[in-house]
């Protein structure tokens, strides 16, 4: 399973397919196909198949899949089947919004910690966490478990950080400075490009119906 | 056209196809194909040219896509050509944090105006802006033109914002409250959930190869 290379993309699809077989089970279906995925998502049921035979083979022939049991996978597969210690760096409007949002418990993921760079920042209480100086980030990350670290600083400093945290054995990276970042080899760095939703709203405006 | 329903994933997608693009364009190549687009992208060929099918037909038989071409497309058809007037509702630190996104500016997106119920905030400068009472967004809606509203404000005001927004003819709405929204017809709001964005890099720390 670890030789083939699995498109990113695959990834963001199979949170797709969680939050509508979620759907599905709240409805109370217990079983589905990837033609109703792939309708409901977006894709054809081809894809859809696809991108669940890189992981095993969750349907029963004439049955489709189970949807208990597809979720209970996807959840396994996404590692959502245990909670995730997260650190915000930049404790600025952006990182106090993102230590604020309920989104992330929902999903099991844990702020742990928050650091800033600013001393007067420092020290202060957000919430039930005190911001660390990020100085001592590489001390404080081996003793305090960091699974995750998201990266809510200007741009112009986000490299440094970035490094920092890969050299200080963080292994996994949430980006919102607008900047591509290349990775050593074992971790790896998402980047946030918010624009992305607003093209969603823009296509609306501009189609001829409505 | 517009008698096709067009998923909202093929839209989503249109826009990695333009980054993409962009990227292809960056490098200097003139002419792609859908296989290599679905490979960067991480689709199957078939879905590349089904998604770009709904619009058009932009390949042209043994030279596969002219870059040039395909990405002034995708930019009229995700209505990219032109900007776009975009006001925040709730100055807190996400409102204020979006007002202060790079990432906006780059693709045409102009915030035009922010609001806020909060009183001791009505009235400060933010940046170029300074905070308007909500309660008078209908009137101000009326000579400020506004296309889309970005909502950022906590989950227990949002369908009350996003109702007055429908109701003062807003068209298009993107939402961070973790909440779903029934929109009615001709209006579109997006709910924007960052949790997405943490589960690729799940799946990656818990994939066996890292």
């Amino acid at each position: 399973m670890n030789k083939v290379k699995i498109p990113e993309t695959t990834i963001t699809r199979l949170s797709s397919y969680l939050r509508i077989i979620e759907k599905i089970k709240e409805e109370g279906t217990r079983y589905t196909s990837s033609l109703i995925l792939g309708e409901r998502v977006g894709l054809n049921s081809d894809q859809v198949r696809k991108d669940l035979a890189y992981f095993g083979q969750f349907g029963i022939r004439g049955q489709g899949y189970a949807v208990d049991n597809l979720e209970e996978n996807l959840k396994k597969i996404l590692g959502l089947n245990r909670p995730w210690r997260v650190a915000v760096i930049g404790t600025g409007n952006l990182g106090s919004a993102l230590m604020a949002y309920k989104g992330f418990a929902k999903r099991g993921f844990r702020i742990v910690a928050a650091f800033d760079i600013d001393k007067r920042k420092v020290g202060r209480q957000k919430g039930t966490l005190t911001i660390k100086d990020f100085r001592d980030f590489k001390k404080i990350a081996e003793t305090v478990k960091i699974d995750i670290g998201i990266v809510a600083v200007p741009e112009e400093s986000a490299i440094e950080v970035i490094n920092c945290l890969t050299s200080s054995g963080i292994k996994a990276i949430l980006n919102f400075a607008p900047l591509k970042v290349s990775m050593v080899k074992g971790t790896k760095c998402r980047n946030v490009d918010l624009s992305t939703e607003l093209e969603g709203l823009t296509y609306f405006l501009s189609s001829p119906g409505i």
